[in-house]
């Protein structure tokens, strides 16, 4: 059994804590919600649940596919026991559709498809609104090696080749998502989270968006969003 | 002698004339200033006369060490005979100091040296801020090839070398800049001007501001700041 220890880290979506094991946390996931940097906050009821259920499907079968990621196991509704990572501290995002910020940066309409994957970094700098970076400014903030950057972007469009046809597979169309990696033992794995919170999804069929847009801009229906990814990809009611 | 044909493009601080050579232009420096993407306009009184002899100074400079750019000789006090370029929509700025954008960025202060340089990519585009783009960005908007961004960020790093030496010896710090370049021919020429309108000079000694920092942000005796700089690079009063 893997009891929670003291608490080691809360954001605005998780709580880790720490375990017996000094190479295992337990990730929690909470039902608040942010966004705009957190000048927007709710609650979606029971995301917590439908996110740690969602990541965890996703994170073992990307193991099956052969990424490494830090996922160990679901403990329960809210639980995830992951491996210990030093975070690196950029926000890797991989976009096959036009949307959200980069419907702004680069003048396109949202739906646009991209001719082929954009990965951008951003850095996770909450007081910064997360800025988006490249190469040479993670070489001088020291955030990572030029060989650790390759690898995350690689893993990235990697996950995205994957990532998309399975979720093609459940009616769901990956617009864009972010991922973070940490360091353990040596290497790179894929840590955080894969949920409607930091990915886009749209219903192939009717371009409904599924996701965290739907509280970002006051659709409605937030939870359902939640719940129907959670179905699609879990199989759950 | 060249003269003056139909007026091919009017910018914010230059006009391009055509000339009765298809492959030369003219470009005629004005005293108009602008800022925050010109949401602040001036004028600044002789910047014109200024620029057109730094850039030339700098321009023939930099062919002598091997640098191929659009320059093929001053005409005027105010025009520059250069050949016409197919430009790329695509700011490079090389930065050596923190300030500007960067600090704000990355949260670092002003005057803060980089421990390398580094290179930046902006989509020139006035009616989206020029945003800041990555290699990713520009193989989707089709700006330019992988090669044409190794050859521009290259040229950016060996001009930055080469330049940070040269006004070293007279007394200015180069703090960033930024370049403009085009295809000509089957190649890649620097284009655009080398100007206190597009680079930071700091006077090594005193670390004033020498550049167009002092209008932007309404230091004073701006325009003596781009005589200042034309004094030091063209040896005139």
């Amino acid at each position: 059994m893997m009891e929670r220890r003291e608490k080691l880290y809360e954001g605005k979506a998780k709580i880790l804590y720490a375990t017996d094991d000094p190479d295992l946390v337990i990730q929690y996931f909470k039902d608040e919600a942010t966004a705009f940097n957190a000048l927007k906050k709710g609650v979606i009821e029971n995301k917590g649940i439908y996110n740690n259920a969602i990541s965890s499907t996703l994170f073992a079968w990307l193991e099956e596919q052969g990424v490494r990621t830090h996922f160990v196991r679901k403990l329960s509704d809210r639980e995830m026991l992951v491996r210990r990572l030093r975070i690196i501290p950029i926000e890797v995002v991989a976009r096959n559709i036009v949307a959200g910020s980069l419907a702004k940066r680069l003048g396109l309409a949202e739906g646009t498809p991209l001719p082929r994957p954009i990965v951008e970094l951003y850095y996770k700098r909450d007081d910064l609104g997360d800025p988006m970076i490249n190469e040479d400014h993670v070489a001088v903030l020291d955030l990572a090696t030029a060989a650790e950057v390759r690898s995350m972007r690689e893993q990235a469009l990697e996950v995205n080749r994957r990532l998309s046809k399975y979720l093609e597979e459940r009616g769901l169309r990956l617009i864009d998502f972010k991922l973070e990696f940490g360091r353990h033992k040596g290497g790179l794995l894929l840590g955080d989270e894969i949920t409607p919170d930091g990915c886009r999804f749209w219903d192939i069929a009717t371009a409904e968006k599924l996701d965290k847009d739907r509280f970002r801009r006051d659709l409605g229906g937030v939870e359902a969003a939640y719940q129907e990814v959670y179905r699609r990809i879990c199989g759950g009611g």
